[in-house]
């Protein structure tokens, strides 16, 4: 009955997790209510709300100096929020461009302050590598240095933590937080949508290190003021309790895995297996550079676009959806975070030979 | 099994939406996926948001020239974002404050504008009724006018339309929209939380006549520029697709209660028979005013304070539970929205009169 589902996001949930929830969906724990329907204050949603904050600081090792922050509006808004927060004493700001989304927080940070071009890996409007961070222009007397550690649309994905000095590291996690393990120390603000390999989309996750609050733009919403939110346990406004309630149940599933290291295993070999798939024959390619090929998001080409439908039906036909690339980019993605199974890559990969045998 | 959940929101939703929901979670409709795991670009997903629309559009009589938007933030985030969209052109808005709410919409603003308090109803700290319209110091100049047309903490809703001339009208409606027919034509933005009537605690509707679009402030984060989310159809940023879809099953519950009109019935019916109840002697007290008692937010007092503790712990031995008032006025507080059955009511009026007897 279930398909393989490669959508980029929103993007197949655990079905242990999807079965749990709907076997609590009208009284969870014998509370006689489902979660959807508890106050944000009461004792049962408070336990709730506390445990996924725990197993979030466990399952990544996050500092006690950084403070884990739900919160609502997705990467989009944080692109807006975070220059509002970083760059109320200080404009300037510098972003590496690795892709769409580090082009999108790019552009909206202009909005806020005096943002710098530090790195930009477009070659002919396309991105497929990471400048090494030597040659980044970076400013030392910056606030902050914005970079995408993965790309999803352009396949990009960094395996490396720049040094940035004394000067915070913000990256957007939205589409590998929590597919590996990550330094958290390394950087000054980590964010991310949930709609990945965490949740319902929604919910937005925030780490940020303690010293970076309280320095807010006077405009910025208070329902958005890392401060306010920090100092309201996420409660300042009412918090979107079930996608909570679901990233929870998400975190349980994945310390069940072996915790962001055993996740890691599993990512890894998936994607090896999908990128060997495309590199076999010059029927399919990826021409992104081998150490930074996502191991989230696959784009992919058929050497011949006039095979795009044909290819695409048969994966449904095959129970595989969602492998259409990103209408920017055009080809095939596949979108393969931590709920896709190994058997998912591995029905991808026989339809792509089996494709290829009847149309090489 | 399940309990009668008196909650302020979030808040009871209808069973039937339960269930649907948790029939469907792994599965919509043959999809072989929730629908929490679909893109919000695929068709299986545009059609949920397109039928939630034109169903709250039909349930409302929303005029043509409005605009509906599903955002992000809740009712503290739109407080700040009104004001960041209406104050673009003219610094000046007026505010009505009836209670708690649109106390903290009238702070709040103040960081956007300069901002008048057209009229405040507090006497001694409490609000127990609405000022007259012809009593509010209107500034005819105003950007808007703000009013939240229900109090959840204090009880205090209005069952008139005051009358702005040209200045458009801002409701903060978040706690008894589709509680009942509203006449939209009257108001230029009318917003609220989904976490009461409509669905789970993270989605934000927004209804907005054309004509303010396209004002907002420079700093306006463009996630939540009404303009750009209207011309996205909602999906400017990743939309909260789940809560979306319990929204659109809740619309459908409404719906075959025969809209708003039949909802309205009901609701009157409910509240009817509890301040009846609460008034019938004096071991109970509501001091709102009678033609602005609310319909959906009861708030009472027991005669003694002492009994508070064993009132509550006998109506949750009965499956009645989040009876305790707000944590700022204390005492009780039944909300009784569309979900609660009148067998609710009619259960909590019994236990009433069954401790007061025992206690009277």
């Amino acid at each position: 009955m279930r398909v393989f589902n490669f959508s980029a996001g929103p993007a197949a949930l655990p079905e242990p997790v999807l079965r749990q929830a709907a076997a609590e969906m009208l009284d969870w724990h014998g509370s006689g209510m489902g979660v959807m329907e508890m106050s944000h204050r009461g004792p049962e949603f408070i336990a709730i709300h506390a445990e996924a904050v725990a197993l979030l600081r466990e399952l990544l090792a996050v500092p006690a100096n950084y403070r884990v922050l739900f919160m609502q509006g997705g990467g989009l808004g944080e692109n807006a929020i975070v220059p509002l927060h970083l760059l109320g004493r200080n404009p300037r700001a510098d972003f590496v461009v690795t892709g769409a989304w580090s082009k999108k927080s790019f552009r909206e940070a202009q909005r806020y302050g005096s943002i710098s071009l530090a790195a930009d890996a477009a070659v002919d409007g396309r991105y497929r590598g990471i400048p090494p961070a030597s040659a980044w222009k970076l400013d030392r007397a910056a606030a902050y240095v914005h970079i995408c550690t993965n790309e999803t649309i352009d396949g990009v994905e960094y395996f490396f933590t720049p040094d940035t000095g004394a000067v915070p590291l913000v990256a957007d996690a939205s589409s590998h937080l929590l597919s590996r393990p990550m330094d958290v120390s390394k950087y000054g603000l980590i964010f991310g949508g949930a709609q990945k390999n965490i949740g319902p989309a929604g919910l937005t996750i925030v780490i940020v290190r303690e010293d970076l609050l309280g320095q807010a733009h006077a405009l910025c919403p208070s329902a958005f003021e890392y401060r306010t939110v920090a100092e309201h346990e996420s409660m300042y406004n009412t918090p979107p309790t079930y996608a909570i309630y679901i990233a929870g149940l998400v975190f349980k599933w994945l310390a069940a895995q072996g915790g962001l290291a055993g996740m890691e295993a599993r990512n890894i070999e998936k994607a090896d297996l999908l990128y060997r798939a495309i590199d076999a024959t010059g029927f399919y390619t990826n021409s992104v550079a081998p150490d930074c090929r996502s191991r989230m998001n696959v784009p992919f080409y058929l050497h011949d676009e006039r095979l795009n439908a044909p290819f695409l039906k048969g994966a449904e036909e095959r129970g595989m959806v969602q492998l259409k690339g990103h209408r920017s980019v055009g080809g095939m993605r596949a979108s393969i975070y931590n709920a896709m199974p190994l058997a998912g890559v591995q029905a991808l990969v026989a339809w792509m030979r089996e494709f290829e045998k009847a149309h090489g």
